[in-house]
């Protein structure tokens, strides 16, 4: 039954079946992994799945423009949670394989500038060659294609490996953001925590459009969060831009502000709010853009309309 | 009766009698010329009269400041009319005197600066001296203390004098602009072409806050008419703004535009939102500010907070 | 020998006279009172005075339009100087007139708001007319046209009156700014706490103007200290701004903002650049917008395109 | 002699070969293929090679991260001209196999989205599996390793392939912008028709810093072309941003813009100014920002702050 199967970015062994695992529903759901974001994403556009994980954000690597792009075209989606996730890299090898048989080594291409550093100064002769996906670097040493990959510790077991380096990354504190999408509904409730997406097309690109965009947000106290350009395949030089805002679509200052985008710009599609992961601290409201801000000015408005206020 | 009363700034004679007489209604009320603009707006506020009109605005010496203070402090008052006067001033003198025979002039010191070219090429050698009102000065000019007083040419009759120049102003085109003030009730019904009078209070005054003001406005597409500095009177370097915008306060843009004031600032006054006179035409909205854009803002808006929509 | 002239708004008596009084160099010129702030400033322009000292703002009444105007048109004058002076008004009397014998009152339209509460709370049943100076006012209750009049202290002696009552002033920390204007010539040394002056005409007037004058110090870090709109004569609605900010022309940040200005707008007129007077402290500065910080980008800017430097 | 080598994004065959060989100087320099763009930069700062071309954006996929990166890290490299190719991919197989003999196809990552829809109608069941390049994958099919290959028509000759099906593309006009990047020297000549490009990183990542990026260039008139969000790898959520503005170092709109970051943010790279490539017209000229404009503005401050102005 579908409501019960949740696609991710496959295959088994994955950072995304890892971040998946730590969502408390997972042990109650059928886990399917896919081959690719677009078709983890489809299984749920389709109704075979009731959700799919998927990767957005990565600390080191930036955005997933397969996720970014999916979820900005093609059947509408929305995101109901996210999940942060650490990373860091076992070189994992065939039972027995010492680091100086290494000649091959293999990984997602995401992985390889996450590596880096580390490859060059312990393995500076082994020849690097993209995989797939991290797990499927890790099946390609199972089968004996290359020396070593580079996936998650978790991944050994499942492809007979053993992880010869453990906690392997260039930078401090590699972080990758996951999304769970489905199909669009009411939207996860308000946290107090919340993190918005969007994407907003700006149309005809004139000089100052993007300024315009920031200005609807700054001008309710809105902060962003995060921010990425897109083609929008019209030619070279025409962009969207994937939006995340702090807040809650159900707070006023979102609220307003993704009216005034709605407005302004010829485009704009609501990808959801949900709570945010992680540590980090919302930022301080700026006064006079909390909820209770917007109802007594609205009220204020209201009686002065009405004659009862000046 | 007090309700059929109107004060204006008097005496008797001046442009803000005729502005008064070019409404429809003062045929039918009983008009009490008073002696300062604080004094018309008190009797308002006292409820001895329904309304007074007084001068708000000249196009060659810009705000009045009585009129501007008094509507910003004390009890509130609210603007539901605007009356545009253009104002050509006429020489009077007593019957049979010649232009050779003038040594001295007086009118009220807002006129001086409307006549100065005039005067300079006319009578070189006149002396000027300021009365306290145009009308004041063509008693004065009866009573025989000067030679001749710049007053409006409808002030000529009341006091026995004659006009012996006709339409002297240096400015083309100088026109006062005066506002009809009543107690605060419901505003003036929106015409499609008003005017929104607000005076608001910048608080600590950091650098920067009128910036913030005028973004209010600009991020709604509402287009500012006029903007007054003005101090509060708590020292020097600290000022309130007068403010007219375009728009009714029932217009969508105009109340968001005046509720993102109230949150932001600490004292906002609103003045009314009245009929605009004259034949300037209101600026073409920006695309996106219209009622019907923010209303299918809203809704989309709704739509999306409660799964209907992406 | 017109070099050591000053003009000054008389009459003798007045607050201006006494602000003048506080420059060192008065002491060795020749102090000539003036009609009128135009004839003072006139006076400036055809070389019969070095300078003249005009009344610009007071912290409860506002601008003074006459002296606004004056330097805002007509040929050019610069501000080399500002004198600050708290207002306090004495009712002057003639010796033996007790306050129980005062019917009428006079003074100078400005100072009337200023004892508007105090003539109230003690002369509720006198009569208020204005006179053309406050020092005119103390003429005039010499000459027996009035009982009161209220004018500085200093003025007493001048016209054989007597302060009755001292220190009268509404508002706390009432203040006139006065500012001494030459014709144009190198400005007033930097002295790190200075004020600069400017009138800018904003053109068409499209909507967004004004927001483009003040982001034109915004993106350079300069605060401003005063802005007021004065009509520009061309009719209703058409307004030029005159303007204060902190800093002194030669300082980088300054510059660049009239530059700007001057690369926006149609008509800009500066007015000069001067030591601030009173104990007002200096905005800190926004970091990067320091002399040394200009320096440095523009230097970098010049390496990066000259090859030396990524 | 490495001043006549030029290295570039590998192997034989890529697109980016076929761009630069639409460079002149292609013709008499060494042109030497790199397994990756690291490699290909890392020989010009080797100084190995005097130049190196690599994608940096394309229309379909957007930017090339492992370029935006590599510039904005390690020694700095400039760039210096740009080449904009269309892309068009043919679908290359061993001579004599027909279309419904493919069961496997291969080709770069980048490439699949843009001959996915093609893939779906007229090979539904093939099985993609992503090579290293394009190039890559064309020496695979030749291998037998896959049965067709989507890569430049261009490349079938180098592998002993022929076209079987030509000019697949799923967008319109998709184009790949590639950058000729070289050691820092002084930028190439203004021509009027320029992109200038940076890195800037905005500090403290404090709400709005975002928005002051965009207002240095918008407070001179400078138009954005591009803007790119980076992962700093301090952590997820810290930014930095690759930008490109029309106009040369050289313009003095432009110069001052790059002063204004420089003075705002804690890191600014400057990348080069070079001409722009393709048919796009530059937008005109806000009224005030010429080169002329900034001189006379310049020139009219220096005589204000000597004496000569008003």
């Amino acid at each position: 039954m579908p409501a019960s199967r949740y696609t991710y970015l496959g295959p088994e062994g994955t950072f995304t079946e890892a971040a998946l695992r730590t969502l408390p529903e997972a042990a109650t759901r059928e886990l399917v992994p896919m081959v690719s974001v677009p078709a983890a994403l489809d299984a749920v556009r389709n109704g075979e799945a009731a959700a799919a994980l998927v990767p957005i954000e990565n600390s080191v690597e930036g955005g997933v423009t397969a996720t970014l792009d999916e979820l900005a075209t093609g059947a509408p989606l929305m995101i109901y949670r996210e999940v942060l996730l650490r990373i860091a890299f076992a070189l994992l090898v065939r039972p027995g394989t010492q680091l100086s048989d290494i000649k091959t080594v293999t990984g997602h291409p995401v992985a390889q500038p996450q590596v880096r550093n580390w490859l060059a100064a312990h393995l500076p002769d082994a020849r690097w060659e993209s995989s797939a996906s991290n797990a499927d670097g890790a099946r390609l040493v199972q089968e004996g294609r290359y020396d070593a990959a580079f996936a998650g510790e978790f991944a050994a077991a499942t492809y007979g490996l053993e992880p010869l380096v453990k906690d392997i990354h260039d930078a401090q504190n590699a972080q990758t953001r996951f999304v769970l999408a489905g199909r669009p509904a009411r939207p996860s409730a308000r946290t107090g925590s919340d993190r918005t997406s969007l994407v907003v097309w700006l149309g005809d690109d004139h000089p100052g459009a993007l300024l315009e965009l920031l200005q609807e947000f700054a001008a309710r106290g809105v902060n962003l969060m995060r921010i990425e350009s897109r083609p929008t395949g019209e030619g070279m030089g025409r962009y969207c831009f994937s939006v995340d805002c702090e807040g809650h679509i159900t707070d006023r200052r979102v609220g307003e502000a993704l009216m005034g985008l709605k407005r302004t710009f010829p485009k704009v599609r609501f990808l959801g709010s949900y709570p945010r992961a992680g540590a980090d601290t919302t930022s301080p409201l700026r006064p006079g853009t909390s909820d209770s801000a917007f109802v007594s000015a609205a009220e204020w408005v209201a009686r002065c309309a009405d004659g009862g206020a000046a």
